[in-house]
C-alpha cells in the first residue's frame, strides 16, 4: 500500500488538465509532510478532498517535489509499468522510423518523467535524472535486457541537475561497447562517441529538418556552423551537395566529421575548420567566401531565462554573420534548441538581423523537434527545438 | 515624378523594421492629406523628416491606406518591376518543387502586396485584393503572358476583401479553359473547379502535411473530414491507405472526390459521406467506427477575434469528435487555418478535448503552410496553417 501525498485546495488544476508536476508549495504539508517521504518514494497522489488523482514519485528535496506517473492509483511504478511505457514508446517511433536508430523514450512526453533513452542499433544510452527513476534503475536496465538484449547500456548519468536531486554524476557502461559504434540517420552513416561525446552521445532531434534540407542541398556549397559531427554538413554531402565545409570549435567533433566523411565516402568534397563560429564566420566574410546554404544550429545561447538578452543577442550576431557569407538568394537554416527563445523570437532575430544588413528574408519551411522527441502536449517544457528554413536575398 | 505620401513622427518605425504596411492613422495628413491621392497611386513614402523610406500604392479610402512595395524610391510598379518579383517567386518554388503545380506568387510575402497567383500547369489563378494591384492589372497579365504564355487565366476577383477597397467583385475567364484541368500533388492528381471551387479551386499550402501523411498512412483505416477535392484522403490512398473516407457538406466536393478517385485507379478503397462534419462523426461513434488515421482540417472557425471563444470551443468539440472515432493508438491529424488561433491554442484545445474522454495525445510532428506561401517575417499575418500530428491512447 503506498503513502499518500496531499494536495492543498485547488492544486490539483493543473495536473487534472494533463500537466505531470507537483510543486512543492502545492502540498498540503500539513496532512502529508514532505520530510516524511524518501527520495524517489512512490506515492498516491490526491486531491484536498482525498480523491485520488494518481500515482506519482516524491522528492522532498526539490522544488517539483513529485511527478505523475499515472492517473491510475492502482498501478505502480515496476518492471511491467515500465514495459508497457516503453513498448508505446516504441510503436510511437515505429510509426516513423524504420531502423533502431532514435530516441527511444522521452521523459515526461512518454509518461516516464525523468529516464530518457537513446537507442543506437544494440547500445542504448540511459539519462535518469531524478531519485524516483534512480531507485528502479535495475527494473530499468531489467526491462531493456528483457526487451533488446543490449550489447551495451552506457550510462549518461552526468547532467547537472541530477545534483538537485541529491543524486551522484557518474558514467557506467554496461556490457561490451563496440570499438566503433555507427547509426544511420536520413540515409547516412555516423560513427559516434557515446562515452566522449555530448549529451547522450548524438542529437537526433534535428532528423527531418535535416532530411528536408537535404532535399535543398544538390550540387550547392554548403557552410554547417556548430557542427558537432557533421549531422546537418555530411547529410547535405551524402544528398548531392557539391561542397561542405564543417566548423566547430572541438577536435574531437572534427575528427569525427572526418572520419563520417570517409564513413559515407564523401571525404573529397568535406572539410573541416576550427574555431570558434563567430571568428570563423568574420574570417570567411573577410575572405569573401560565399556559400549556397548555411547551417547555424548553435548550443543554446539562453540557458536560464535571466540569460535572455544576452542571449538573443547571440542570435542576431551570428545569423547576421551567417548572411553575409551567404550567395544571392541562397538558403539560411537557422535552429535555436533554446527552451526560452520561442519560435517567433527566433524569427524576430533573424529578420532583425537582415534588416541590419539590407537582406531580405522570406520564411519558406519549418522545422520541429523529431518524431523521437514527441511533446507533452500540457507540458510546453517538453519543446525546444525550432528550425527555421529562409531564403534571404537583397533588400526589396 | 511620384507624388510623396508623409509619415508622422516615429510612424516609420514599423516600415524600418521590415513590414510593408502603412495604417491611415500614421500619416501626416497636414502635409499629405490622404484625400489628394487617387486609390491605387503610386507614391514615395517618406518619413517625417524627409527622408525617402521606399515606393508604394495608396488607397486613400482603407485601413491600410499605403503598402510598401521597395525600400528603393526610385523604383516604379510597372511591367519590369513585376516580372522581377515573379521569377524570384519562381525561384523560391522551384527550390521544393519541380512541376509547375504551385502557388507562383503569395502577396506580401512575395514583395506584391494585394496579388495572389495560384499556377495549375498552363492555367493560371489570379486574385487581386487591392487597389493598387487593380490599376496594373493589364501588366500583370501581360507579365504572365509574356513569361508562361498561359492557356488560361482565371480572374478570381470575388473575395469580399475587394469592397473594403472599393472594387467591384467578379470572375473571368481569360483564353481557354481546359474541360477538365488536373493539377499533381504528392504523385497524386485531381481534377479542380477553378470556376466553380473554393477559394482559387484548390488549397496548395498542406502540402507538405499531405506527403507527412503518406508516410504514416500504408495499409490504414483513413477518415478525411471536411475533405474538399480529398486533397488529404486521396494522398493517404495513393500512399498505400487500406480505406479512406471522405467527409463533406459539399456535393460538389465529394464528386471531386469520387472523380479524382477514379483518376487515381483508388476507387474502390475510397467512399464519400456528404453532411455536416459533426453529425457524421456522431453517426460514426454510434455506429462504432473506427479509423487509424483522422484528419480534422476545418475551415477557420475563427474568421475574426471577436469570434475567438466560440471558434475555439468549435475546435475543441470537433476534435474530441475525431478522437471518439480513432482506433486505439491511433494517429490524429488536427489542422487550423485560422489566423487568430495560434499553435499553442490548437494544441491546447486538442490536449483540453483529450482530458475530457480521458485520451493521452502526445504531439510528434508538426507541419506549417506549405514553401510555396512563405512567411513575410515582419508580417505575422502572412501565417495562417498550423497541422499537429498526435498519436491519441488511452490516459496514462
Amino acid at each position: 500500500m503506498l503513502a499518500t501525498l496531499r494536495l492543498k485546495k485547488n492544486e490539483d488544476r493543473r495536473i487534472k488538465q494533463g500537466h505531470l508536476w507537483v510543486f512543492s508549495n502545492e502540498v498540503d504539508i500539513n496532512a502529508t509532510p514532505l520530510k516524511d517521504f524518501q527520495p524517489g518514494q512512490q506515492v498516491i497522489i490526491e486531491a484536498d478532498n482525498g480523491k485520488p488523482l494518481g500515482m506519482g514519485y516524491v522528492n522532498p528535496n526539490t522544488l517539483i517535489c513529485a511527478r505523475l506517473l499515472s492517473r491510475s492509483a492502482k498501478l505502480e511504478l515496476n518492471l511491467k509499468f515500465l514495459k508497457k511505457r516503453i513498448q508505446e514508446a516504441q510503436a510511437l517511433r515505429e510509426l516513423s522510423f524504420d531502423k533502431p536508430y532514435y530516441r527511444l523514450l522521452f521523459a515526461e512526453a512518454d509518461g516516464l518523467p525523468g529516464l530518457v533513452i537513446d537507442r543506437f542499433g544494440d547500445v542504448f544510452s540511459v539519462q535518469i535524472s531524478t531519485a524516483g527513476m534512480e531507485v528502479i534503475k535495475a527494473d530499468i536496465l531489467q526491462v531493456l535486457e528483457n526487451l533488446y538484449h543490449p550489447q551495451a547500456i552506457v550510462l549518461k548519468n552526468n547532467l547537472a541537475a541530477r545534483e538537485l536531486e541529491g543524486l551522484p554524476l557518474y558514467e557506467e557502461v554496461l556490457g561490451e561497447l563496440p570499438e566503433e559504434l555507427i547509426i544511420e540517420e536520413n540515409a547516412t552513416q555516423f560513427a559516434i562517441p557515446v562515452e566522449a561525446g555530448q549529451k547522450t552521445g548524438w542529437f537526433y532531434d534535428h532528423r527531418q529538418s535535416r532530411a528536408r534540407l537535404q532535399s535543398l542541398s544538390k550540387g550547392k556549397r554548403v557552410l554547417d556552423v556548430f557542427s558537432y559531427l557533421g549531422g546537418w554538413g555530411l547529410a547535405c554531402a551524402t544528398a548531392g551537395a557539391a561542397e561542405v565545409t564543417c566548423v566547430d570549435a572541438s577536435e574531437l567533433a572534427l575528427d569525427g566529421v572526418d572520419k563520417n566523411a570517409q564513413l559515407n565516402g564523401v571525404q573529397d568534397k568535406v572539410v573541416t575548420i576550427q574555431g570558434n563560429a563567430f571568428d570563423v564566420l568574420n574570417a570567411l566574410k573577410t575572405e569573401e567566401q560565399k556559400f549556397d546554404v548555411v547551417i547555424v544550429d548553435p548550443p543554446a545561447f539562453i540557458k536560464r531565462k535571466k540569460d535572455f538578452k544576452q542571449g538573443f543577442e547571440a542570435y542576431k550576431r551570428i545569423n547576421q554573420l551567417a548572411m553575409r557569407v551567404l550567395a544571392k538568394d541562397g538558403v539560411l537554416v537557422s535552429a535555436s534548441c533554446s527552451h526560452h527563445l520561442t519560435r517567433d523570437q527566433l524569427l524576430q532575430a533573424v529578420q532583425s538581423a537582415g534588416r541590419h544588413i539590407d537582406r531580405q528574408v522570406q520564411l519558406f519551411d519549418q522545422g520541429h523537434q523529431a518524431p523521437d522527441h514527441p511533446v507533452h502536449p500540457a507540458i510546453p517544457e517538453s519543446e525546444y527545438i525550432k528550425t527555421l528554413f529562409f531564403k534571404v536575398g537583397p533588400s526589396w
